[in-house]
């Protein structure tokens, strides 16, 4: 029942390829800006999306194209959102179709994707212009995916693992962009998966959705909610395990691993944030219920004054409590306790909902690390959540002070 | 009907007095710190809270002493908040007493409010040192009250107005302080408004109630829900106007003369947000109902991208469209038009949901000015409604990163 680490990406399962190249939607040419990835087969499919009324047009298409729980391809372009555009659903369409064209598959197996900036028209010339050379570029190439899908990133967000089912080795391999637009309550910004396990399109939707609730959909940037967040998963059946087919013990392990993936980039999502210099992690237990636990995290999570406050390396922790209180959850403020904790030591700053005494030498320690984690019991119950937010600084502002230019 | 602007705050009203002084709760000398507002005569008097579950002692005091819908005096502090201290509610109680104590009042009808950090012990010895000293005080001091609440504000924000009723002058003047931990859906933060009035308390509480719906309420600056926040108004009925008892014409003008007041100090509050250079005012019309118009415009003026974009004069109207998108309202996408406006002209960025040419040459001119309204028509219906923000600065990170210190 071991879960692996491996290299490769959304190509360490058996037949995906994948490419990034430059085609010209950025001016940087040194940016890359489109990226591929396909299944040598067709592959049962999955997604998640944006919950925002406004979506990007490759929300709408891609939605329509994954209704039969089946893709082949992933096509993604950046720079361009390709959303509040009279003609958005024509060009997304037409990527589609560029797309099955240079693979020679059906085009209703491609999903699209488009991330940058909202509301100017995407041309689609430089994107059928490259065509030839993505698909030449296909090969073990995840890393050159992942920069082509990258944004404000800082990093490249990847993740694949191994395990067994039944005696049979099975792979996941995952992509993402995060940054900014990112907040609770969806499947945050792109995300592809990739596997080669023979799972049924209906459990695969399944796993999917239950995943996000505990992982894309407890990560908070900056509270907006982006209109082209999308989360798929092509799972081709390659590595030739007995299809999974009910939620017995191979559900649970492609489930556990699925998770361990989706965390991951989770948490990579939040440290790398637009201008973030820290990860934060809220840990809830004590929860009435889960959906109690989630709130309390995700809240605290969001609060400017909780994420400033963690950049300046400040235990006000009254900001907590403050964040707790509006989060419309009926916890009792009088059974509240709240700890800090990194990796240079742990500081208990209140309890049962009032200060306790503390050394504000430790506190600056405590909270000088680049990953911080707020721990709140609520004693009110057994259920535990995690969110995963980032601090706010300078940087963000600066970022998306001047964004289009 | 007419409302006219006069001078004097708090203190505009007949048989009003204030005062405010540094008591020692601040390290700062020059700082002022404890305000005192005090009616001749007990006055009706109504109150509006905060929601948040975490309170500040003073608002559990001051709503069990406004039960009976009557008060005659406001003793408030600055430099901390009493929240989250176990002994809170006794320092709030005690400085009650010793304000009762000291204006020979019932200490019942006195309103007692803090602000500041969380979670630090008051000490009531300054408080209780001073009491001579801000008896002695009062006087026509709505300034010196006014600047004794403040924390980071960083201009004083008062108003007074009057008007007649059936001939006779009446007053109505106030106090406020904002800055951050300022959320709509709730009063926010500090309000004390006075009034020579004749009024039921209950007129009184509807009146209030009801305003704040579209003046506090409306207001945000960062999005996160103060534990302290008061609105508190007292009539003291010395105008000698025939006593308001029902909703005709005198309740009419007096609502009316009131939202002058507090749209004034909401418009005040937003404009110096923590860190905020800019005033933003989201307009909203042609919303199927109130709710609707109310949801959409505090999307907006909270979405820290739009804030962002704001503070870079970037005309990233896109942004808008997404925080309609998430607002949680069933706004219909294609028929929204967003409209840029300031005192250096406007500029039309969407109609129907999509993007139109502009000029960017006007749009950083139209958005370098300091007070920019974003003019969205929903045309759904004929219901408006506005919100006051502010951007989103380095500023405001560099105030709320170490602000304890």
């Amino acid at each position: 029942m071991k879960i692996n680490e491996i290299l490769g990406g959304v190509c360490a399962p058996k037949g995906f390829k994948a490419a990034g190249i430059h085609c010209g939607i950025r001016k940087n040419k040194s940016k890359k800006d489109l990226a591929l990835i396909l299944s040598e087969v067709p592959a049962a499919a999955a997604g998640v999306y944006t919950s925002n009324l406004v979506k990007g047009a490759p929300v709408v298409v891609t939605k329509r194209n994954l209704q039969d729980k089946k893709a082949q391809a992933v096509i993604c372009n950046s720079g361009n959102a390709n959303t509040c555009n009279s003609d958005g659903i024509e060009v997304a369409e037409k990527m589609c179709a560029l797309a099955a064209e240079t693979c020679k598959i059906n085009r209703a197996d491609v999903i699209v994707a488009s991330t940058g900036v909202i509301g100017q028209k995407l041309s689609i010339e430089p994107i059928e212009n490259a065509m030839g050379e993505l698909y030449s570029a296909l090969g073990d190439n995840s890393e050159a995916a992942n920069e082509a899908i990258m944004t404000t990133d800082t990093v490249k967000k990847s993740v694949a693992v191994e395990f067994e089912l039944n005696g049979v080795k099975c792979r996941i391999g995952a992509i993402g962009k995060g940054i900014g637009m990112v907040c609770p309550n969806m499947a945050t910004n792109l995300i592809f998966i990739t596997s080669d396990v023979a799972i049924s399109g209906d459990l695969l939707q399944q796993a999917l959705s239950e995943d996000v609730k505990s992982s894309f959909n407890m990560v908070s940037v900056d509270g907006d909610q982006s209109t082209n967040d999308t989360c798929c998963i092509l799972a081709n059946g390659l590595a030739g395990n007995v299809t999974i087919t009910d939620k017995g013990a191979d559900y649970k392990l492609f489930a556990r691993a699925l998770s361990y993936c989706t965390v991951k980039i989770s948490r990579m999502i939040a440290k790398d944030g637009e201008g973030a210099t820290k990860l934060i992690e809220c840990n809830v237990r004590g929860g009435k219920n889960t959906k109690m636990a989630r709130n309390v995290a995700k809240s605290v999570i969001k609060s400017s004054l909780v994420k400033a406050a963690m950049f300046g390396a400040d235990a006000n922790w009254g900001r907590v409590l403050c964040a707790i209180g509006y989060c419309g959850e009926n916890v009792n403020v009088n059974s509240i306790d709240v700890t800090f904790r990194s990796r240079f030591g742990k500081l208990d700053v209140c309890k049962d909902g009032y200060g306790i005494d503390f050394s504000e030498e430790l506190a600056k320690k405590v909270l000088s690390a680049d990953e911080i984690a707020i721990n709140i019991d609520l004693k009110l119950g057994k259920c535990k959540a995690t969110a995963w937010g980032c601090d706010l600084t300078y940087d963000y502002v600066k970022i998306n002070g001047d964004y289009r230019t």
